[in-house]
């Protein structure tokens, strides 16, 4: 078997998310790769990623890997790509990875960006890629909020997943908030992110922001450990997924 | 009368060009401003451009101008027209000018971008905003072919307008050729552009950079006054109103 690793790009306005749905795989990402490399190499193949991003939301560096029994040249394969899959994904890179990578498994921490518009008309050339919202914003209360989330928490009260058997600790290394212009954006980079956390921490520092919240209510919410209490999700569009590490 | 200027971006895409049609006035920039801005002022309101941009087309940096009997103030106009303008339209900047400054009659000079995409991939973020063409073209060539464009010219071989009346010479100023990653951004600055001058010179300078003409044969192509003679006219995507300056 030969095992390729690829850096994807992609917009993820027209999916319904990175995770192949039986009813309608070519609305997925990783359906349209697997329908495409399937083809090519004429056998079936399962594309498997760092991890699922929902409907709507992009990346920049989604990492996934593929195995196959034949061998074919990254250059051959790059090629046959670039004329069949549709201008919102790009392969930004293929090659050969070892028999025991795993995009999932070897995932040792992921970058997410989330953007927000504060202008009070929204940039019409970031529509699609950054959440309008033309309220002022304290970054520096948004700040202080975001140094009580790094470290290893329990995250329960920032994410939609509703099973209690999983576990809901995340470690957070980082979170950088920049602004460019009119535009903030959101770094946060931790070991793994739960279901719509980066979407509910987005939300909660908004609050913050907009001095609904404390700052301070961040370690209370890490201590009540209820999705009810935290900030708005807000909408997909304005996330990205950055970077994977291994 | 009150005169008010205002610098307009937009994405272009949707619309069918800046110039109001009889037909579908709200699928025109113009028509899409003059409606708003006639619900708010209660009047009928003419909105003058620095000129028209054809279908497709962008712009970051449109100037335009319109009159009205009634004040207003311009924070007043600016909330409304964020209120109810679809978000591929933004205004930059709007303020009371003086009552003789018309946007297309004082206009100086002009300043468009070509976004060329030349990765094997389209970048996926720029669809809208950038022709891909990935093929590798040569640089040096393509400046050394832009030189010769420079100054004073009848710039008859590279418009598509018809009529004979009109005079087709202009004067370029600059034109900068710059490459960022696989993105390659051609500028254009002059007192004028004739209708899909910019077009036609990105779609000439493309086929200098791949080798199909030589540097050179512009100046036989300023020389025979023959559009059939000169380069394609590249998609209006990748093309860009970046500035005007009165």
């Amino acid at each position: 078997m030969y095992n390729y690793k690829m850096i994807i790009a992609y917009d993820g306005t027209r999916y319904i998310g990175w995770q192949r749905q039986a009813t309608d795989p070519l609305k997925t990402i990783q359906g349209k790769l697997e329908h495409i490399l399937s083809l090519l190499f004429d056998e079936e193949i399962s594309v498997t990623a760092s991890g699922r991003t929902d409907a709507g939301v992009h990346a920049i560096g989604q990492v996934a890997n593929f195995q196959t029994k034949l061998y074919k040249s990254p250059e051959e394969i790059l090629n046959y790509m670039a004329k069949y899959l549709s201008n919102d994904i790009s392969i930004v890179e293929l090659k050969l990875a070892s028999e025991r990578f795993h995009a999932r498994y070897n995932c040792k921490y992921k970058m997410y960006s989330y953007t927000i518009d504060t202008g009070l008309f929204p940039n019409p050339f970031q529509t699609r890629f950054a959440y309008h919202f033309s309220e002022s914003l304290d970054l520096e209360n948004m700040k202080k909020a975001a140094s009580y989330l790094l470290g290893t928490h329990d995250f329960k009260s920032f994410t939609s997943m509703k099973s209690k058997k999983k576990s809901t600790v995340r470690t957070i290394t980082d979170i950088d908030i920049t602004q460019v212009g009119s535009s903030i954006v959101i770094y946060y980079r931790g070991d793994g992110f739960l279901q719509h956390m980066v979407r509910i921490l987005t939300g909660t520092l908004i609050e913050v922001g907009t001095g609904n919240r404390s700052p301070e209510d961040i370690l209370h919410l890490l201590e009540v450990q209820k999705r009810s209490e935290s900030g708005y999700t807000v909408p997909p569009h304005g996330l990205c997924l950055q970077k994977v590490e291994y």
